[in-house]
């Protein structure tokens, strides 16, 4: 089928509308009719590497409404509201596919776009599109009482705070730390603060200590301050680091408890720490990224009880390019997300 | 008053039989006659180290009897059995501290030799002596079926492994990696191994495989044969990493499965990782040292339950020329021993 996408054809050039190729539905697919999709980092990275995988359409955290199921589908049916995230496939027999952590498939999972179809070997597309087919095992259902543009986020953002904040255990009590209050560190911050968590914001951003409260940090530290850093030695449990560019973690893991955990989920490339700042309260660096099904649905469920969902700004798909430029420059509270209703969703 | 001890009045002259100072008994301490004293890696750094604190005594893992104790000292009495680990002293009140882990007291802990006595500011020296004088918090009892000789190296290298393994809370089934076979690795195997776990023993040297076998070692890979090393990709749960030179962790931590830990005890300064190396499978990358006051009750504890001891090479204290020699060529299975039995005790 074809249907209509905000396609970038090279390096350089700006998203537009065409119209692309998404596969006939097999056996065990949903065809979605996409609403709202987030706008995540990654979707610059993809468009600003001139290395990078072109042509492209951008998109992997998106909810939409379900237009068809392949024949063996028995859990969607036409209407369904569901949610897609940054993963569409994955090998489904590897030890971590059968523990539902399809994101570490040792096999390397099939990207939602600049992934390769495991069937067809076809490029896969995102869901800046009127339309996107996926596995149903990576089709999730939307809790009812929350509002589809604001779950788009979670689908990427969200899921990438939640998986370490579930692994390491954070429940009431618990002090987290959240570095950075963006996309992801908000989301941090809500998820924290309904598991029962006592959260302390790590911001550059004196502007954002406001912000952090409102979301419900109790503690927020401006990271440039040395002597609030220094107040909080050995007062944390367990750190998300959202900062997605180079940092000293020192400060970081000065601020750890005994046996306390920062996971980096910037994608910072090569990292160097000192033995000794581990050894001393036997403290462990770590990282995470994206989520399995499992976790996937323990997400969604858990928002669904809380009401939580993203703080986003809605522009239409015609705004893209805005939305792009603004979230270049950080210029965003917290998410952008691009209404595709009113994108052309008719298939040929 | 006045004992005996081995001595090294400078960088580069060897130790030699002279008459040191111990301190008077205050009201908390305990003395005792030192009968059996480790020989561990960190004696040859101090002897080493051209810019270290001389003259010093080294020896920091020591067994002996009680031969007074202190006017409020309840616990010990003379004639009793005990042993002093790295640490005798610590703040006492800080966070660390009050939770039983003195070797991150946050005012630095005393350390047995090459320390600084927190009352009267003297030189801490080591138990290659006569006599030692410590603060009963400091002593622990010996369990009675265990060779004295035999459990003193778990007063450092024992202590040191035991922490990281109690604290991932490796136990029945756990699957447990050791990095390096030495005077840590063999415990970490006789501990992990009693513990329950299926241990798997990382080593550069062909010829250890059938001693890491009779230790308990279920496993055994030859870490620079890289087939061996790929094989196991994500087949561990924690590694207890004793290798004191650099080396690539990279290898190990692609060893570890989901949620998986490395703890490296070397000592190696800076190391760097990549984060996308832990984002996959959330692995986590930690350090410990030494042991507070609770982990080391329960090493002696457990390893009186169990019948652990080190397996140690008793040799004469006129012979720690020698032994040091032979432990710079890592030539010892696995621990020297020092017998300070007929060494001088008698007190001046």
């Amino acid at each position: 089928m074809k249907t209509t996408a905000l396609l970038s054809p090279q390096f350089g050039h700006p998203l537009t509308t065409t119209t692309i190729d998404r596969r006939e539905l097999r056996d065990d697919d949903v065809d979605i009719r996409v609403l709202f999709c987030g706008v995540c980092h990654t979707d610059l990275h993809a468009l600003d590497d001139a290395g990078g995988a072109f042509p492209v359409v951008p998109g992997h955290e998106f909810v939409g409404e379900v237009v068809a199921v392949g024949a063996s589908v028995s859990d969607f049916s036409p209407g369904d509201c569901v949610a897609v995230g940054n993963i569409i496939d994955s090998c489904g027999t590897c030890r971590m596919c059968l523990r539902g952590q399809e994101n570490f498939c040792e096999e390397f999972p099939t990207l939602t776009y600049g992934g390769r179809d495991r069937i067809d070997g076809s490029s896969t597309q995102g869901a800046f599109s009127g339309r996107y087919v996926a596995k149903s095992r990576f089709v999730y259902h939307l809790p009812a009482n929350l509002d589809p543009a604001a779950v788009a986020p979670l689908m990427c953002a969200g899921i990438t705070v939640w998986e370490p904040l579930r692994a390491a255990g954070v429940t009431h009590g618990t002090r987290l730390g959240v570095v950075g209050l963006g996309g992801l560190g908000h989301l941090a911050v809500k998820l924290g603060v309904a598991l029962g968590a006592e959260v302390t914001v790590f911001t550059t951003s004196p502007a954002k200590v406001a912000d952090a409260r409102a979301l419900g940090a109790q503690n927020v530290v401006v990271s440039t301050d040395p002597s609030a850093m220094d107040a909080l030695r050995s007062a944390l449990d367990v750190i998300i680091d959202t900062v997605a560019v180079e940092h000293d973690l020192a400060p970081y893991i000065a601020a750890l408890d005994l046996d306390g955990t920062i996971y980096s989920l910037g994608h910072l490339g090569p990292v160097t720490v000192q033995t000794l700042s581990l050894l001393i309260g036997r403290k462990r660096l770590s990282s995470a990224g994206s989520g399995g099904h499992s976790y996937t649905q323990d997400l969604l469920d858990f928002c669904g009880e809380n009401g939580i969902t993203a703080d986003v700004e809605v522009v239409p798909a015609s705004d893209v390019t805005t939305a792009l430029a603004r979230l270049r420059a950080n210029d965003v509270r917290y998410r952008f997300v691009l209404d595709l209703r009113d994108v052309d969703n008719t298939v040929v």
